[in-house]
């Protein structure tokens, strides 16, 4: 049974015309429940158990990134518009095995008309640095000469970046209307980042 | 010790400036084996193990785009250009653990000025369809209505086609210069493909 989620007044993202329908069992099944806002807590709305999305739309346009954060590693997981039928579907490589996801939100910062980063060899953004407006699956290919990046500064959009080549591994999600799009080092990537390792990202773009 | 395997004169794919150095330990330790040239059978070079590759080049424009196969499972993995320290690194989510890296060569048609391809609703490239030549994190978000498909030709250049959007799970590399770029039905995307879920699809180039 469908169950619509109320806009948090608390919070006053923009609610637009998306949705994400979650199921507290794989493959689409058990307790179901949509969300047409964010949702800070999901364990505050009855559902305790590992979810497996299915962010859909009323229509065109609307925001079909979200960023899905657990609570026990602080992972984030940018969702696309489709099906995610298990944990592995939308987890990627290299996750942590979790229960539960707490929390969803849409990225807003990517409906800016481009999305445009910098990265930089060092913490706070100094030394080597290389401007990236585009998707790059292999940093290396490119010509950056390491498998790490010290610090990043988004400029505009929002870009996902990956632990390894071709899209894998951690994903860390940056904005630019997060902390003024500031990453000083690599603890400021994620809750999860455990190391300045990234070998590829990829823009968020609507 | 690094060891260079010579050109397999049975199939004589390019050799090009580029390299891979592959090791039988995780984290690059262990025995160690650089390769100058595709390989057929790793197993009659001396490697037993799982193999963690590093891809890397002797110089610009080289073939850092490489295909490795696994023994067991038919599964394949696009790897680009650097440092894959586990299994993984570059299995992707939802990859069936295997012991054993068997072969790999360097995807040719990547070399092709462009990308383009067309998927179909249903096999033998019939119903509707839908001409891609650019990358696709969600198939759904472009307007594709479904999350499968039937069939794909690739007209020019080389494309990875994911189980999940975002570029997750199983992964088919699907070639123009392979069977006339033809892919009739979900059986023909990969051996190990056991369902036509796509939901998402990006260009592998150079």
């Amino acid at each position: 049974m469908a169950l619509t989620n109320p806009i948090n007044p608390v919070n006053p993202l923009p609610m637009g015309p998306w949705k994400i329908t979650v199921y507290d069992q794989e493959y689409f099944q058990g307790k179901r429940m949509e969300f047409t806002a964010c949702c800070q807590n999901i364990m505050e709305c009855g559902m305790e158990n590992i979810l497996f999305p299915k962010p859909g739309g009323l229509g065109m346009g609307f925001q079909e990134e979200l960023i899905l954060h657990s609570s026990f590693c602080g992972q984030q997981f940018v969702l696309e518009k489709g099906d995610y039928p298990r944990f592995e579907a939308y987890s990627g490589s290299n996750s942590y095995r979790i229960e539960r996801m707490i929390s969803f939100r849409p990225i807003c910062s990517a409906y800016h008309k481009e999305s445009r980063m910098t990265i930089y060899e060092k913490e706070n953004m100094i030394g080597r640095q290389f401007e990236l407006s585009d998707d790059y699956p292999s940093l290396q290919a490119m010509g950056w000469f390491n498998n790490e990046v010290g610090s990043m500064l988004i400029q505009s959009g929002a870009f996902v970046c990956y632990q390894f080549p071709g899209y894998r591994g951690h994903q860390y999600i940056l904005e630019s209307d997060c902390h003024g799009g500031e990453y000083k080092c690599y603890r400021e990537f994620g809750s999860h980042s455990q190391t300045p390792q990234i070998q590829s990202i990829r823009r968020i773009q609507h």
